[in-house]
């Protein structure tokens, strides 16, 4: 069902690799909701990737974009306000990548290059598209700002490794970079998701354990990559103007839930 | 602009006095959006406001209850179901009242009957709401429920008296009705608003600095009452969920910032 | 070991009920460390309990008070100081009951009377205590004021009923309280401690179930009562002169763990 | 006063720069509580500083080691064990660097390159300082390490530019390595400082103006070096060993506070 929630809206969506991806969810959603948009991602993942079916599917076009080569991200607004006809009312973040994690490096053996790699694409990444945005001009006022991030940036996940100080790096961008376009009345805001089963989180050893884990512990169980589209759309519509800054729990009750009574029952009553 | 986003969803709002109450905006909002519901506030408080007009203006039924009186509460759900015809699929809890902060006591000579009194009318209330309502099997599943909150649960504002530690006490029923309700689907959140210059709210003293305080500092400046309407709006709506248990803070990211440009210029340019 | 980090200073310490109390830990430490001190409780819990063992101990007077009752309070701390020679550098709070918990109560079908009593007891005695010491000028520059809490301030934990709500008050007192005495340079603060078997953990049902759960959840495993006794001295000390208005964990890491090795090993590598 | 707190402990203490420094403060309070160290800084850091100076009032060692360089902290901790004659039981992380800061680039314009460099040096680090000491076998049972951070990391001030980034990454590697060492019954935590005034504190542009916000807000004020140096004591000693994993603030309760009294009186009573 849609509302027209994005009615005119203009957009730009990275980091749809496949149909698993929540940017591609937020991309079919967006596009449902009246938006337009164009897709990006960096060019080996869209080697891999399916995004030209989802780019037919929503009218979009594709800019291929290395988000941590600043000239690349020139490129894209450079394109995408051409193919938009104007400036851009919203911005999905959904990049995330280790190579230590793909490598399988335990935290306490990590590639320092490795770890600055991480860094770069998975938060500074975040950092140079509001900094180009910025500097092009490229933002319409009341514009809404969206980076994925998880819950590893409050408390510690074993497996999750060096990406935890990547999202907690992006959160705090997402900070900075708030208070810095406020007065744009642009915000900036990252939602923590539940770990979900992506390409991308099936990449990280003991994943699928977290996900049990997380689905028994939060009340509402584990938030889908379709509910996320869902939630994200209502942070890019014109209903949620004076958010911003948070760092915002869509994740079943995950994040408040100390132990609840199905993890009980699921773990202590066999005993 | 609406959206139909809550259509043929039913609820009951408590606590609109007038035409400044966030909650009498939520009501217009979620009439807009297709919702049909009953208002509700304490009989003293009816006497006081004008919720016949906003009633007529929405097409809805006036339910009077003290919302710390359980037998009040049985007959407010008794007779909105009737009115509305089945269950309900959201509650709205703007409820708040300090005999102490009415009657200007200081927070180092306070009156324990009264501060019981304001733990009761401004926290008790929502636990009292929820036990009801689930006694009476008055819930839809995927129900969503939110009061309204204040940052003094978090952080320490002179003037705001032991409204703090109601706030506190909200939020933590949020959560724990939050793990009871979500096995049925149902999300309990509060929003944490900016100062807002209600009828209650000028009834705090050295309130109007505080509300100066906040504009300066949040980058986005204060959340208006409408704005916050909207926000509630999308989360009463199918969009968010798996949002429950979440203290969502709606300030123009006043909670992130620990100081700000404008804040500077402001304050210290002048020296 | 004793390092003589309390030397000369003079308290009162609320709530030792046997030798598991976290406060009569607190007492034992304090005396080694220097300090002299009333010791308090509930007349009702003095029956039950052995406090004039530790009383003759620690040199200590008893003087019976229900922390509810300002007159008590009063009559308290008029005695302390002509006990101890002197105003008060420290003290501890570690009061909690509820009637909802020792019935047997359901948090869906709670006594609101006795939640009442649960946050009278558990949170309002805290700031009685403060409210009356400012009152009597019972509280020197520089004194440190110390309440225990429990992560289920933050996160819901079945079982824990309505004390979640009294420690979230709780939490709220200790900062609004902090505000207010820090002109006169005096601290606190709330320490939230891992689960611990004292008696009145005993009292809770499920409560075993929650200790084994943050054992194997904790990097460092729970903390003990006497663990929590030396913390708590570090806060009494004057090296911590300017940590105020804090909730403290002292839990082996607990609040900061999303899942650990070694629970994953106990729960899923069975399967 | 001395207590003996540290007696028998042996450390080392990164970042001692000048007498302003609070690894210097807490070099000397380290030595006065009982404790040995070595004494390590950039070998650039220290040709401006003056820590032989204190090597000498503390009888400790220096040996110089850039924290980035692995060759260099692999030196540091084969020299550290023979100079301590055996393991280490506490660490000091207190390292901070940002070119963008230095060169005074805003943060709408970095050069991410050395935004790079601001999270090796500032963050990173304290990483690779504990991947070496772990891989060298470097830690007692029981070790306490500590890194000092700065409430950027939680909420955005301006001007602080990318080392908010850099904090939040260091924060969130204490909270992995802490879950890490955890078996160990190591602990890793970061104590959030108020604004200081050393020498790294100096270089940042506005500084000054947030020290004085900071100051007034504060209920106790600001907390200096000395006061964070006595702070760290008790977090190496024996008397914290279930705290792990946390930012301690240390800030005369900044973190707590929304507004203050003496806040409102200096800046709305004179309108």
């Amino acid at each position: 069902m849609a509302y027209n929630l994005l009615k005119g809206k203009k957009g730009i969506i990275f980091g749809a690799l496949d149909s698993n991806s929540i940017a591609w969810k937020v991309a079919e959603k967006a596009h449902e909701e009246g938006a337009s948009f164009t897709l990006t991602n960096a060019p080996i993942a869209m080697r891999m990737g399916e995004i030209n079916k989802l780019a037919e599917q929503c009218g979009a076009v594709v800019i291929p974009a290395d988000a941590t080569s600043l000239e690349d991200l020139e490129n894209l607004f450079t394109k995408s306000l051409e193919a938009l006809g104007g400036k851009v009312d919203f911005i999905l973040h959904s990049i995330g990548m280790s190579p230590n994690v793909r490598k399988g490096k335990d935290y306490g053996d990590l590639n320092y290059e490795w770890f600055l790699k991480t860094i770069d694409i998975s938060a500074l990444s975040f950092h140079k598209i509001m900094q180009i945005a910025e500097k092009k001009d490229a933002l319409n006022e009341g514009a809404s700002i969206v980076a994925l991030s998880y819950i590893a940036a409050q408390k510690a996940v074993p497996g999750y490794n060096d990406m935890a100080e990547a999202k907690a790096a992006l959160e705090s961008i997402a900070r900075s970079y708030g208070l810095r376009l406020g007065p744009k009345k642009i915000r900036v805001n990252t939602v923590s998701q539940s770990p979900t089963m992506t390409t991308a989180g099936k990449g990280i050893s003991g994943f699928d354990v977290f996900v049990d884990f997380a689905e028994k512990l939060s009340p509402l169980g584990n938030a889908s990559a379709e509910e996320c589209a869902d939630y994200v759309i209502t942070l890019f519509s014109d209903l949620t103007k004076k958010v911003t800054m948070q760092n915002l729990f869509h994740d079943g009750g995950f994040s408040c839930t100390a132990i609840s009574d199905e993890f009980i029952q699921a773990f202590y009553s066999k005993k």
